[in-house]
């Protein structure tokens, strides 16, 4: 059986649970806390060198890390991963978009907040978070004033991992009021067959 | 004919332009600064609102941007993407690891030396890149110590996509000596047929 290790309050961890539970693929989920350091112990790094979560293990010491990688690797064949070589091509596109100018702002923000507890000395690099994430989401709301989902028409895994950061961006400081065509975007994930929330 | 909107000097571009080389497809470089804000101008936001090269133009009007993306498109169907199914994910997850772990300190660095001539403002910034910079440099020392290519043991874009930005890793102050594993390894890549240096 397929067995992650990851934090589903983590927006990357939460990523491969979402597309599990769309799915409908049992796997076993192994928690493993990041504040512990429980990614930088030996053991773990065996497992995944880099010392990050999310981590999959797809049979006994078989393992594939970083979320595109595994949103990809489970989807293939499936209506969450397009055919199409433009198509998937532009799903990539969304994914490190959101991995390179939507995640470490965004994310990073939240963490400074919701995991750390917002420790004065990080103040100033919580605001230089700021201008980035917001950029990010401008981005994502002027590509959706006029789609329902970000490639194809339909809900693919591009949706996933922008939606995983994107729906929590509040926790992180970013004033969500003005982003319309995000709201209903965001909507419209939590109506796809199988959706599951962060908190189960 | 395909179009290319980079600067080859800027890693990231770099990584389309030796793909390019590789497969001997023509194609239209058009130089974009980024430091005359050419990303940010209404007419380049138009190609790709969010203001990032490289970006390449398909057919008149149809774009797509993100090195990892571009990448994957260009190879798709040649020996620089494997088709195997979990041998694709792990050049996925090399890439990921790349933009992730690696670009945003070693390019990071280099950026602030190179382009920007190392301001004092940015010194702090610029020593809070090195720790990171030297553990993604330490993850691929290690894996590249028992074998020749990143991944399918043969070159692919995995190798491409850290190849950029490794190889002039010195240029962001990293300090190369140690790292005898990923010296083989850039070499080998320099051998490879069409091989083209960001200068030529």
């Amino acid at each position: 059986m397929l067995t992650v290790y990851g934090d589903v309050y983590s927006g990357n961890c939460f990523k491969v649970k979402l597309l599990l539970s769309h799915l409908a693929l049992p796997h076993e989920w192994v928690h493993v806390d990041i504040l512990k350091k429980e990614t930088r112990t030996r053991e773990f790094l065996a497992k995944n060198p880099n010392g990050k979560i999310p981590l999959i293990e797809i049979e006994p010491g078989v393992f594939l890390s970083e979320s595109p990688a595994i949103l990809v690797y489970l989807a293939e064949g499936t209506s969450f991963l397009p055919k199409d070589r433009l198509e998937r091509a532009r799903v990539l596109q969304w994914m490190s978009f959101e991995q390179y100018s939507h995640e470490p702002y965004i994310a990073g923000a939240r963490f400074i907040i919701r995991y750390l507890g917002r420790p004065p000395g990080l103040e100033k690099s919580l605001q230089q978070k700021m201008a980035p994430g917001y950029q990010a989401l401008d981005v994502m709301e002027q590509h959706m004033s006029s789609r329902a989902f970000f490639v194809a028409d339909r809900y693919t895994i591009a949706d996933i991992a922008l939606y995983a950061y994107t729906h929590v961006a509040h926790e992180g400081g970013f004033d969500m009021s003005k982003y319309a065509a995000i709201a209903s975007w965001t909507a419209r994930v939590r109506s796809q067959a199988g959706y599951v929330g962060m908190d189960g």
